[in-house]
């Protein structure tokens, strides 16, 4: 096992950088084969892995009683038979999804005899730093051997045992089907993390999954890019054209299917004109949810005309909403609403406040929903369809090894395309520059081929 | 004119970041139109600009006589009539080229009536800082606008009067094509850059053209991303099945046709095999170029067992290269050449002290140049052509922004599908993601739309 003995982390680091450079010219049906010789080895081994995996849960058990730990915790971080099998299927459809590299995204000829290309390549040395879900490592794993990067792998501690005996499984899985040896590598202390993050002549890219912080902190620590995923401020507005019932159906579904994703909504805006009509029955229904609901000034204004008539929701449970509410990720089942005087108020709001992760819009005018689209600068928008939507899983990637909110590559969920780099080939027969420049300079060509 | 009075960055930066949404709403034609408007203002103000420009020249040139300045830096500051001619056309090109923004590049049904695309978008607000070419700033301009993206510029000072005549005449030309006036902002002192490292609320990128130690130092002084470019430590591998004249002219031109370019040769790796046959010659030639070579100790063995034999090169002049010689990027006419034992060793050399940029391999051997190819992480990697060919004008990308060595997007040649981001965009009818969770889970149909 490529351990983290010593804390060596650059040497753990720089051996992974060679591995990378065979690991690239490593065939399809190796990495294939490896692929399958993993989900093999981890099903053979399911019963000593969920025994590991016990083991981190007894530990993890005292620690939740004591109140260290949240019960949430101890609910993901089980791994037992059925999870396994969920996981190693999901190895399998990685194995069999098309090769990702050296594929051709350009093919131009320059002049005749030079030609160029633009061909799909691993990105090197990938770390991910992912937290304490026992799942989690072998899909890394797989993502990253499909992409032929060398991956540095620290999961989260309470997780221990069971990463650890994965991490072996796995690795010598792949090695017998003839990967390098340290092309995958385990750190394990916070120690080891410290290191990594000045291993910038080795590592080319840092992935951290997890809280806000530890985002950022990595992020100031290093000079290594950091694909800083999961700052999750997303919207849904309701258009002045939209199907309200449909509107309170998909804010419900956003807020309520899983209130800690990245991908919740946080704040709903809404157009005025409708702003009456849909308040009282998406207040009710979603209080009935148990979601607390803070409103703006004229949200208030529309529900406290409404408490006179009929009406299923209770006032008294608003509370009033500030600027600091639209900056905010609950990350719970708290929900803040804000009325819009017109859909260029939503996107400028939405520009303003959003973390570029994803927004929904609620309307029946495509035409207005186009123009939403082009003006609002998140990696995910979307029509008529929950912010929840926002998953590798569900793009059809595979798996995923995150959310991007950068604005450069790689964007939204990040699968398999997101771990690719590309390069550029140049085939010529001894070309030169001085013969296009000058007087008598040739002439380029430019033509794509086909 | 939108200036930098008062250093009021942050305020530039802000109204930038709204221009770029109303930016990203505008048409082609709209686009198209403010590009051609602006070649012509530039073609009708030749005379003005160009006597702005004699006295920037006559300024510089006064520096140049104290030795403040280099007199190469004189000679690239020119801007007369013919250069703005040939920037003109190189923006008329530019508007010809075909929209870059709404290209779908993934379209998918995810399920009945749920599709999912991914969309070509811009960055939205860039930052380019550019040395003292007067042309810069017009290039650079007219790919943010292709592009549909707010653009901040800072060019070199020497330029200053016209640079901000330059900007003057294209602002008021796009702006009366109806592109947003505060979609270019004009920055001008070293305060104001300062100040722009901060503004990563509004500004998406930065791109600082220039010296290692300007890209770095802002690297490290901002959270915004950097695409730092140029810092080109690039190789020529002879391989053993290379035709060695091939090789030979192929060298000359990647070290002499413009030694100060990033995309010049730094240091040349021959196979063991083919050594003592192309040596003597190779080492003639470029002494006849008035290059200095340095080389490794198996390089000088060889050549001292010639030096008995007839021969055109200098022995007295070598110098014996040491391991610093292949981390410096020379920059001018030296060279360092070593032997190696294999592709193998080639490989690991350029992966350890290259800096990413482009390299060129000399062989008959296609299968081999394949196996380079695929190992050698680098953005740009030839077979037997010029490493000065790494250039967007001659990749066919219209102007170029930089080369960008960062292993993600952009790489390479930075033109305008460099200054490019994406979107997805899903249309739904109401769809739920809790439809597809649980026992009774709705299955995705993930089919790829034609």
């Amino acid at each position: 096992m490529q351990g983290a003995a010593e804390s060596n982390v650059l040497a753990l680091a720089e051996a992974s950088k060679l591995a990378s450079a065979e690991l690239a010219l490593s065939s399809t049906q190796l990495r294939q084969r490896a692929l399958l010789a993993i989900a093999e080895a981890l099903e053979l081994n399911a019963e000593k892995i969920a025994a590991a995996n016990e083991i981190d849960l007894a530990n993890c058990k005292k620690r939740v009683e004591n109140g260290e730990l949240k019960d949430s915790l101890f609910q993901r971080l089980k791994f037992d038979r059925a999870k396994i099998l969920s996981t190693t299927q999901g190895i399998r459809q990685i194995a069999a999804m098309p090769e990702p590299l050296g594929v051709s995204t350009l093919a131009r000829q320059l002049d005749e005899d030079l030609e160029l290309y633009k061909i799909s390549s691993s990105i090197g040395v990938v770390a991910v730093i992912f937290e304490a879900r026992p799942e989690a490592m072998p899909q890394i794993l797989a993502l990253c051997l499909k992409t032929a990067n060398a991956v540095l792998l620290k999961g989260g501690s309470e997780a221990e045992r069971t990463n650890r005996l994965l991490f072996e499984i796995m690795q010598s899985a792949a090695s017998a089907a003839g990967v390098p040896q340290a092309a995958f590598a385990l750190l394990e202390t916070r120690a080891d993390v410290k290191q990594l993050l000045n291993a910038d002549a080795f590592v080319d890219l840092i992935i951290p999954r997890g809280s806000n912080e530890l985002v950022r902190s990595i992020q100031e620590n290093t000079r290594i890019p950091v694909l800083g995923h999961a700052a999750g401020i997303c919207h849904v507005y309701v258009d002045k054209t939209a199907d309200l019932k449909m509107a309170e159906e998909v804010i419900l579904d956003s807020k309520c299917q899983y209130p800690s994703a990245c991908n919740a909504v946080e704040t709903v805006l809404i157009h005025k004109d409708v702003l009456e009509r849909i308040l009282p029955a998406l207040c009710a229904a979603l209080q009935k949810r148990a979601v607390e609901l803070r409103v703006d000034e004229c949200c208030l204004q529309s529900l406290e005309k409404i408490t006179n008539a009929e009406h299923d929701f209770d006032f008294d449970l608003l509370k009033a909403a500030n600027e600091n509410d639209w900056k905010e990720e609950y990350g719970e089942l708290i929900l803040s609403l804000k009325a819009v005087s017109s859909m260029q108020e939503a996107i400028e709001h939405i520009n303003k406040f959003g973390s570029g992760h994803t927004e929904a819009m609620i309307a029946q005018d495509r035409t207005r929903f186009e123009r939403f689209f082009r003006a609002v600068n998140s990696a995910g928008i979307y029509l008529n369809a929950s912010t929840r939507f926002a998953d590798g899983y569900r793009y059809g990637f595979g798996a995923e090894l995150g959310i991007s909110t950068s604005k450069m590559h790689p964007r939204g969920p990040v699968g398999i395309e997101g771990l690719l780099s590309y390069k550029y080939k140049i085939l010529g027969k001894g070309h030169l520059v001085a013969d296009y420049s000058g007087t008598n300079a040739k002439v380029f060509l430019h033509k794509d081929l086909s």
